[in-house]
């Protein structure tokens, strides 16, 4: 059992479950959407707005900060917290899904039906070998030598609350040789993760507190997703991540979730890894996942895409469109956000029009608010013994896990 | 005298004072820095930040707002206050300034000894006749005609509580026959707006109480100067502004100062349009102006040029300079500003390297509460009958006016 991670309450109908994971930056209560903060930034938003619309935890990339300012700079002013003045807690991803899906192309990609590659049809950009991973820097085109210790060491200096190990990720078409082989040697970076953490001297670091968790990989693959749970289950990690391809479409993570969770242990916190879209937040907590983080509500707010709660248009609303431009409701009718507090869609609509960077911030900081208010409300669906019925006001259809 | 304006404290070593403007969206107490709203919006900053931080009264302006959204849209909005979710003091500009700089180049320019040409020599982008300004449009080329009556009305449509003459702008360089026949022209302009100002029914515009302000021309010709402000101060206006050319440097404009305040009357508020620089706000008060305003926090902002005490450097700190690549400091040492109490010199510095939106927001902030907690200074100190002291301290020299 891990020591950072209690469980409140379990949903009868599901897998569903409501926790608390302690750290020493304070408690997160699970089911969480944690904000990505890729380069020690919520993209446009400070950090009391992240906090005061309901972030509990938040995401950095260790890839990023590795590359500028660099782990040791960081370190130097005190760890990520006092660098980016977030005093929550914060979990770093360990750069492999950054390393890799500049190569590989990202899950959007896959979904969208591009060509994904395998690393050596691009011997300019990455390179892996079972030491290390041989990259280039996507800034100013250095080489850089990243090892399962390497990022560990790099996650120490940052300080966050939860580290993860370092993986590579395959691309979902890889096929099932690639993907077993690619997921063993995951496995021995995993088990030189934790003997590099456990190592530390925690008295040398910004954050003496810091969990460690693995990743689970094998792909779309059944047999290689239960061989890969049950390998990293053995070892003693805090927590669990559940990495690597996801699949071509969203039943297909689905699928990858349900034919995963079952195989991991009850009292260790689980994340899933990049996913933040409203539907696969609503499935991912059917099927036992305690933790979410993603790019999207600061990406879609700075393309002028504000979350509402409309299924059929993907979740969306373009404030751009030219209907928009006299309309004096808020972006989501009750949503309690300061932003749909205070303005009106014709604003922000005028805003996006006029180019104006406040248009960016507002979009942004009310779609983090719609997912941690999403959230708020599946915790406490789930502690009232109600989360199918708030799974089918959302998604118009009985829950089925 | 004024309805709107009392006058609290004389300093007995100079002209400046210290005074109340009361509006309908509540008090400013002068002398005053308004931030600039050019297009609804303090660039990058949220109308509570700006307001959390000290800010009285923002400016908006009416050139913008009338090609886009207009101001007929913002009207229907319920005004310019209720549609960008400031509830505090506006003042509008009269569209003049823009209207003219976009042809003759701005201040920035004569300053930088670009010529500066005569409104004939650009057809195509304006013409000045008795009547009105023809000019286009500078998002979509179309062409527009705004006479004295119109900028009133796009001003009534958008609500501010403070508006101000139509007025044309010609460059310092245009001598003294253009400068006189254009006065003159401004003079009759003055009349106009104040006839159809007097003429409108508060009842069907989205603020009631919209006080009136007087331009007074003049370029930089004492006998100019002295005429406009007599003919403008004999109308009945609540207010006086300082407009037209201001010289090609600043000693010229502190002289086109002096030669006009001693010629207005002493119970109106005067308005010293378009001007921010420490220095001259200190030396604007020195010689009885009450309210300034300028893009300049936030336009360095956005060029990442923080303001800071720091005189021999132009009160400029770039915050992309290597040296603050590891400084653990505020922008500004001592500074209450929320910038300043929560963020390192090196965070900084590395969002502008990383071109991280958060940047501009953090350096735009700092920068208006700089100017904004300057002017608190400044009217303390007046109060307390030190303003000569204050003015040393910053100035390095002594009060000489």
């Amino acid at each position: 059992m891990s020591a950072i991670f209690t469980i409140t309450t379990h949903d009868p109908q599901c897998r569903a479950r409501t926790g608390i994971v302690r750290t020493a930056h304070g408690l997160v209560h699970t089911p969480v959407f944690m904000p990505v903060g890729t380069r020690a930034t919520v993209k446009s938003l400070s950090p009391d707005e992240v906090r005061n619309h309901g972030a509990e935890i938040i995401l950095g990339n260790t890839y990023h900060l590795y590359l500028q300012p660099g782990h040791d700079l960081i370190a130097r002013r005190g760890g990520l917290h006092r660098f980016m003045a977030w005093d929550g807690p914060i979990l770093t991803d360990s750069g492999g899904f950054q390393v890799f899906s500049l190569v590989y192309g990202g899950i959007a990609d896959e979904v969208k039906g591009r060509r994904p590659t395998l690393p050596s049809a691009h011997p300019d950009m990455v390179k892996v070998t079972e030491d290390a991973v041989i990259f280039r820097s996507y800034i100013d085109g250095s080489r850089h030598v990243f090892t399962p210790e390497r990022s560990i060491e790099a996650q120490h200096a940052l300080g966050a609350d939860i580290i993860v190990c370092f993986d590579e990720l395959p691309p979902f078409r890889a096929g099932y040789d690639y993907t077993a082989q690619s997921m063993t040697r995951t496995h021995r970076w995993a088990e030189r993760c934790l003997t590099f953490h456990q190592a530390r001297n925690p008295a040398l670091l910004p954050n003496a507190e810091q969990y460690l968790f693995g990743i689970v990989h094998g792909g779309v693959f059944p047999d290689l997703r239960r061989q890969s749970a049950e390998f990293i289950a053995e070892l003693p990690f805090d927590g669990l991540c559940i990495g690597g391809s996801l699949g071509g479409d969203k039943r297909q993570m689905y699928d990858v979730v349900d034919m995963t969770t079952p195989h991991l242990p009850e009292g260790l916190p689980r994340h899933l890894l990049g996913v933040g879209d409203v539907d696969d937040l609503l499935e991912g907590v059917a099927r036992g996942i305690d933790m979410f983080d993603c790019v999207s509500p600061t990406r879609l707010g700075r393309h002028g895409a504000a979350l509402v709660r409309d299924r059929e248009r993907g979740w969306k609303l373009n404030v751009s469109n030219a209907a928009l431009r006299e309309d004096d409701g808020p972006l989501q009718e009750g949503c309690s956000c300061s932003v749909c507090r205070m303005f009106s869609r014709a604003y922000i609509h005028y805003l996006f029009r006029a180019k104006e960077l406040l248009g960016i911030r507002l979009v942004s900081l009310h779609n983090v608010a719609f997912l941690l208010n999403l959230m708020a409300d599946v915790r406490a669906s789930i502690t009232a013994g109600r989360f199918a019925d708030l799974y089918r006001e959302w998604l118009g259809k009985d829950l089925a896990v």
